[in-house]
């Protein structure tokens, strides 16, 4: 049978990279010839899960289209989050729990998005339904993702679905999962040795809004302080990139996650519109946004909806 | 609990409006406050089924906004297809069978498109899953669904789950499939006493593919020719849509039910893309499309990708 990719989006998370490879084994299992892929570098959080449960990471592509005529996304579907020629591979599966946005089929699809905390929480629920035994390790990745989008369960994107799922997984993979997880969240909090330039891209997403292009990186700290340190090196990377990639926008969220709140570094022509969304005013182009913690439900929508005006 | 409107497209037909019955019907039953709604008038062959299960026809709705914050897009996903407002409301579920196009949400939802033939076939699954017991006259009227959207199991879009879900429905329904089918069809299929304007609407989605907006309308009948005697009237209503609607292409696409064969009739400046499309030459207008039933799997495609070049 003609095989099939499937990947996450660019600049991978745990999620991303976790979701590829339990879908293919999924697929696989069910005898449909599917090999996971990444779009990205591996980040130290992912490294880590992949590392804890040896289990092998996906090859990197650059296109898709000299392999194979069709691909299945996981964990993204906005065109500009994908593979850079998705114009020219057909898309048969989407699994997702983002907003949906710049996405566009010819034909009829499976298309599932759903909205709860992490793509694995779906997945989770997939192999139940095909009836496929989850194996111990395709658990731990699972939890792995779950943990990782939830910031062990703080995040308001965290949905009753995600924590049973979660509890289900831990039993199947035999995990302690709050120390586990806490030890996943440190290793990709591990910034040392990275430049600014690998800080930004660990985990960045271009966003259309409006007639507006907005990029938003995140970045976990256990402390902030090790990248608002950086704050005037990291204006000029933002700025270099507001002017490749013809940005409105470009936010920088510096997430603690022990106390679940955000600095955030504006740059562009736009700054204002994040003045105007959260009724703040920016202090050398910084703002302390409390208790916001999820780019998807904290940020996303509100930008998107300010720009519509 | 705040109310949403659930509904399916404009110019709605069998899938459309009993979909958005049966999900309401489903919804209620798990807590939430749902009714369906719909977006044009009935048409005779859902007519038919209404009647044969005793079953009041939705409340036409012009807007949402003012009635509701909240809406569930049953059986589409376009944004030309649904109500005039759909910018004012929260689309907070979908549930499709279609190509997934000019849709676009802030935050993330419930999106569940599937490759199926019906809409109903994936409803049925969601009764299921969420444990609710099918009723007689639910069952009947996902039934004709299936039938509707398949012409009685003879479509290409057809699947065998499609087949299946219809078997166990008829079983609850206390069915003919076979003997009820026919007569619902050729119940839709009887166009006396309509006005031209009137046939044309029976059916009729618009689509953007890339920067042109195209109509394709659909009206099956038992003998074509009542319909094709009318060609020069059709012809001149076609153009004055044309210009109101400011579309590079309209396809009426007559569909002979019992033959599996369809006659479209194109006007516009793009008429030249069906030409390429199905490598044929227009005579007069029209042309033969033999084993050309399904305008969502042997129509929207192949014009959509000859429309990119």
């Amino acid at each position: 049978m003609e095989k099939v990719l499937i990947f996450g989006h660019k600049n991978p998370d745990t999620d991303t990279i976790t979701s590829a490879i339990v879908y293919a084994h999924l697929k696989n299992e069910i005898g449909v010839t599917a090999e996971p892929v990444r779009l990205g570098e591996i980040n130290g959080e992912t490294k880590y899960a992949l590392d804890y449960f040896n289990v092998e990471a996906p090859r990197l592509i650059e296109t898709a289209a000299n392999e194979v005529e069709k691909v299945i996304l996981v964990d993204h579907n906005e065109r500009q989050q994908s593979v850079s020629d998705i114009e020219d591979v057909k898309v048969v599966e989407v699994i997702d729990h983002h907003r949906i946005a710049n996405f566009e089929t010819s034909d009829p699809l499976y298309f599932r998005a759903e909205p709860v905390g992490c793509t694995a929480t779906i997945l989770k629920k997939i192999y139940k339904e095909q009836g496929v035994e989850i194996p111990t390790n395709i658990a731990g990745l699972m939890l792995s993702a779950i943990i990782s989008d939830s910031l062990l369960f703080k995040s308001p994107t965290c949905t009753e679905e995600d924590i049973q799922a979660a509890r289900e997984l831990a039993e199947i993979a035999g995990i302690n999962t709050d120390e586990y997880g806490l030890a996943m969240l440190k290793a990709g909090a591990d910034l040392s040795g990275k430049t600014v330039d690998q800080l930004i891209s660990i985990d960045s997403k271009v966003f259309e809004m409006g007639d507006h292009k907005v990029e938003i990186a995140q970045v976990n700290a256990i402390d902030p302080n090790d990248i608002l340190s950086l704050k005037s090196d990291i204006e000029a990377v933002l700025d270099v990139a507001i002017v490749e990639k013809e940005l409105s926008l470009f936010v920088l969220v510096v997430t603690d996650i022990l106390n679940s709140d955000s600095t955030i570094i504006v740059r562009g022509s736009h700054a204002g519109i994040v003045e105007k969304a959260y009724d703040l005013k920016l202090e050398d182009n910084a703002a302390l946004l409390r208790g916001v913690v999820s780019r998807k439900k904290q940020i996303v929508p509100i930008l998107t909806e300010t720009f519509k005006g």
